[in-house]
């Protein structure tokens, strides 16, 4: 059995309590928050505190908070040589005190505290310092019933900015084509299927593959239309220059 | 029963032929293409022609086949005053040949000839010229048990240009994901999880709402790691768009 402390209550903290709580592995015998009022509703289910100095002895410290507070809170830990990880895919595992034995969890997924999130559609990203700690940590991401991977920091990088694309810039895009369709009366949610449809493609066959359209097709009496037909400046800008991207990787064009 | 006459024998018209002789409110009586090779294969489960002569009399011709063939093909039919269709989401309804009665059933979905499709998950966007035609369109798009919705020529046009945004764009951003993580030796598989979630995300919630991220944040450390740490000029350039596209969108920054 594995004993954590979960420090912070956001999204991600929440989430990963609820699947540690339902693991027969894994311990939570506490859980931090430096405002007691979100976890309170958690009092008769864990342990909980917002005292530093009250923190019990466990297997492995889970920092669960803010990007930029992750070196500073680890710093005010009132121990040493345990296991503290963090959970975030930007962070270097160096700003964690080094007076910790130290590794990150990164679950590469996009949480939000209303949100139900099935673990097993969870990917946790597993790094430590040093080798002995692996084990555990293997151990701990294990028990959510998702997969899992060692990575080290390049790679952790590299998939946090290639989320930034997947998630973030996508969402963008989806709200590009809500502007657009309302812009004439046409509904956004004639687009859901296609948006659902074009994420379960690449499941199966590369992003490469999936390609179709004008741009790939080379249409240039379409893309020319489209252009036209676009209202705003910064729209026919990021048509432009996706449609630029697309040539450059099927041979159309060298940017 | 409608009748149906099939021309074209690509993605879309191989989909409908299936949807349509899955339904009992259609019949589909032929099917041609000018090569008749790629329909042989049907050739005992419904008539199949490449001369245009051949082709038998029907309620409903629905015209899938490529964009630019559309006008000419409708020139080339031996007969006048009935109901004849395209399914393209760009191409005008009076490009189809005035002889005829004219309409669209585009189908907003994007179709490959290998990837089975579920006729449930397919809007079918439907707009005649004529009132009269329109019960009958109305109909065979119902039949594919799909859901279906009577839109004006302005409305297709822009459903088609929203389409290329959340279908070709974001799949392209799938694909420099790809690139980015390859690049550091890191696995794309690990990002499938949350490219699907991304879509299913906004079938519940707006595009806006399901907004995070460091964009949207403003977190400028990030932003400039991150531009930073891009190597290709060309992923910097749409980082740099999609970051300002987020924060116009979210007031953060006026473009
Ligand atoms: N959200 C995601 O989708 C996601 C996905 C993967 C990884 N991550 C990473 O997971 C970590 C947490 O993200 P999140 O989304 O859960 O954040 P969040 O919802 O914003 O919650 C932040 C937590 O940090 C605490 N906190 C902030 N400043 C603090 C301070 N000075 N001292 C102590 N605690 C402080 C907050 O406490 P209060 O409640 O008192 O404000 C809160 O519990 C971050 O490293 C993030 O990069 C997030
Ligand atoms: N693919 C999609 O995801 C999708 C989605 C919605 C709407 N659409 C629209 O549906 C229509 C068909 O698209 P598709 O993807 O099915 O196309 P496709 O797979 O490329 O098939 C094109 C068809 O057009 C025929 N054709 C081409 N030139 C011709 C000519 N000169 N005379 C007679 N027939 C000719 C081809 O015949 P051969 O077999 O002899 O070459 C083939 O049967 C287009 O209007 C497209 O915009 C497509």
């Amino acid at each position: 059995m594995i004993s954590v402390v979960i420090l912070g209550a956001g999204n991600v903290a929440t989430h990963l309590f609820k699947a540690f709580n339902n693991s027969n592995n894994v311990s939570v015998i506490q859980w931090f928050n430096r405002s007691i009022e979100s976890i309170n509703p958690y009092k008769n289910t864990v342990d909980i505190t917002n005292d530093l100095n009250a923190l019990k002895d466990a297997d492995i410290y889970i920092l669960a908070v803010s990007d930029d507070v992750i070196g500073s809170l680890s710093s005010k830990l009132p121990f040493d040589n345990k296991l503290v990880v963090h959970t975030s895919g930007s962070v270097s595992v160096y700003d964690i005190d080094k007076k910790h034995k130290r590794g990150v969890l990164y679950p590469l997924q996009t949480f939000s505290k209303t949100t139900e999130m099935d673990f097993t559609n969870v990917p946790i990203c597993i790094e430590t310092i040093d080798k002995k700690s692996f084990p555990i940590l293997k151990e701990l991401a294990k028990s959510t019933g998702g997969p899992f991977k060692r990575i080290n920091s390049d790679q952790r990088r590299v998939l946090h900015l290639a989320a930034v694309f997947v998630n973030n810039f996508t969402n963008q895009l989806y709200r590009i084509g809500h502007e657009i369709t309302e812009s004439e009366g046409a509904e956004f949610d004639m687009l859901k299927p296609l948006i659902l449809e074009t994420a379960k493609k690449i499941q199966d066959i590369s992003p490469y593959m999936a390609q179709t359209g004008p741009a790939k097709r080379n249409d240039k009496k379409t893309i020319k239309k489209h252009l036209k037909d676009l209202e705003s400046q910064h729209h026919k800008d990021i048509y432009q220059l996706l449609t630029n991207s697309i040539q450059k990787t099927h041979g159309r064009k060298k940017l």
